[in-house]
């Protein structure tokens, strides 16, 4: 018997991040990469081009492949299923992943698990109609607002709006009627902040949850992780787990599976979690996991999808930030690596091999320590200098 | 300006090992490999296949590289020395690699140096004088016997022979006058334990050193790695870390560089330490770093070479054993995968890729914790079952 092959759809940094595990583990990666410089390609020795919408490279991708796995979701359900029915295990399977691919049918999936969801409605593929329903919506809404977001195609704050009156999104109402994906508005949770469980299933039923972390956004987009959330109750932290395990087996989720929370503070009592989003991949919220936990998320994934017993999800350190690197002023990330590792000697500095463009998601840096002010503070210096500030 | 390219010479495990540090620094590994399905050749994009021996491949190798490196010692140095005349940096350079691939040069130099060697003495190339040189070698000796070593190509126990008198090493004096290399003697150092200290060095001169280690060998062969090394005063770790500082400069050494030693026992005295061997790149006693210390081995050693600021060596945790995989009776090394993982899901299993043959080093595994005996019956229970036992 011959190594085991995961067969991986997107070639982006999430996948580049699988390769040192795979490494590791001694399995053999695949990755389907856009082109032949994409960020993973750059460190995966099998690495053919593709897109994930072309059926036959897909096809060709899990030929020999003992398994399929993703690291967007933006993958043809239909041939996944295909895929199933011929034998070829998909992990998450098209039946989870289309949780992370429609906001309504996971909205209506986790209402039923009994999760806690925001205030939620569907909007109409008619305009009208669905005007109506979001003014109505609006109108019971504390402050006049709501947020609306398009079921499909949204990632990193794109595809999501803050609106006070149906006219705000007249543009996507265009959409919609030309054939594009309907609309849900939810109430604009009033949340003191952002937290984020990463659970990690395998299909015989193993589950594991790393500690419950604190995800601040800038701009709808994750600028550092603290890991574990500060100030979070055993209480608190034991629901969010469960709410994750609960998702995690209700949705039969394989591999990892980050939900993103909203805390909402509640004077005189404990907390309250709502549900946020869900991604059925390794995530953002976990890449502090590589160097801050026993088991890196992306090693846990890979273990998941292959059916292998989970590992150890302690963290090394009492505390672990992680700062991402969003944009430089660097024509080359690496010339930054000489300032960066001279102050900071003790910093994980993780780049992607990306061209540098505003706003793009270039690297991360991980500091670990037993002061959080200052593991937060040389975390996000660190990434300063990368951005070359 | 690109992404810094490193050439490294050698597509065995180490160079592996090297491609997680390179993919994470956003750095471009480049890795000279036997063969198509090489250790290393398995994650590493960039991995010509050639011999280092020929100096074709060398030189293509280096072509457009930012720096030369290597994971073995095998390396003609002419052809390193003229590199270095037409502006290739070599790391380590071919001046210090010698002292690492001919022992009589550097046990030459450590003496001078005024590092702790055993006795020992250079072997004539005539047959005739040589036996009478060991002869007496063998009769000043605490039990008659001694150490005969060939000055090159010796490694992992090879090339290295307990004697009781010149007979012991006739086929070896026939090697010589057939031109081979020549060999020394030295004192059977009646030590109680083996240690290490790894050290990295940059051009520029900044050098840190990690905890130093027990090595348990068997066989000649690196079985275990305790770090750091248990009962050792403060005083004999600092002797030792020092010893190790003196060595990388005063052999002007850049990358890792280990330094294995003996420990003698003295009754009502501090321990004696003693240099056994010398290796100018990352080593077999290093592997635990890769999750017991902040910064790795192998990322140390790219740091190095590309003249970067070199990462905190702290550990991570009290305590962590490296144990080998020498052989299995497993046809393939990742069928274990299902029985360690489950058993042991802190264990960090990693596996280099190799077919399985008697005695090979085909993976290693780490565990970490708090209660040494438990660490280390974990790490060497984990390895048993990756050994099939």
């Amino acid at each position: 018997m011959a190594a085991p092959v995961i067969a991986v759809v997107g070639g982006g940094q999430l996948a580049r991040m699988m390769a040192p595990a795979a490494a590791e583990l001694g399995v053999h990666l695949r990755v389907l990469v856009e082109a032949a410089d994409s960020s993973a390609a750059q460190v995966v020795v099998d690495s053919p081009i593709g897109v994930a919408s072309d059926d036959a490279a897909i096809r060709a991708l899990v030929a020999g492949a003992d398994v399929l796995t993703f690291e967007h979701e933006h993958v043809p359900n239909d041939l996944l299923h295909e895929l199933v029915a011929a034998g070829t295990p998909v992990r998450p399977g098209p039946h989870a992943l289309v949780q992370a691919q429609d906001k309504i049918i996971m909205r209506r999936r986790l209402t039923e698990l009994g999760a806690p969801c925001p205030r939620w409605a569907e909007l109409s593929r008619d305009e009208a109609t669905a005007r109506t329903e979001l003014a109505d919506f609006l109108a019971a809404s504390p402050g006049g607002e709501a947020v609306v977001k398009t079921s499909r195609g949204g990632y990193d704050g794109k595809g999501v709006r803050v609106v006070s009156a149906p006219d705000d999104v007249a543009d996507w109402f265009a959409g919609v009627s030309a054939g594009g994906p309907t609309l849900l508005v939810e109430e604009k949770v009033p949340f003191a902040r952002e937290l984020a469980v990463l659970v990690a299933r395998r299909p015989s039923g193993e589950v594991r949850t790393w500690p419950v972390v604190e995800s601040v956004q800038r701009d709808g987009v994750c600028s550092e992780v603290v890991a574990p959330a500060p100030d979070l109750t055993a209480a608190e932290a034991e629901r969010a787990r469960s709410v994750a395990v609960a998702i995690a087996e209700g949705l039969d989720v394989t591999g990892v599976l980050a939900v993103e929370l909203f805390e909402v503070r509640v004077p005189g009592a404990e907390p309250v979690i709502i549900v946020n989003e869900l991604a059925m991949r390794p995530h953002n919220s976990g890449h502090w996991t590589i160097d801050g936990s026993v088991t890196s998320q992306f090693e846990q994934h890979l273990r998941a999808v292959l059916d292998l017993p989970l590992g150890e999800t302690a963290t090394t350190a009492p505390w672990t930030v992680m700062a991402n690197v969003l944009g430089s002023s660097l024509a080359q990330m690496t010339d930054a690596l000489p300032a960066v590792l001279a102050q900071f000697p003790d910093a994980r500095v993780n780049l992607y091999g990306k061209d540098v463009r505003p706003g793009r998601k270039l690297g991360h840096v991980n500091v670990s320590g037993t002061d959080l002010d200052d593991v937060r503070r040389r975390a996000m210096a660190a990434a300063a200098i990368l951005r070359g500030e």
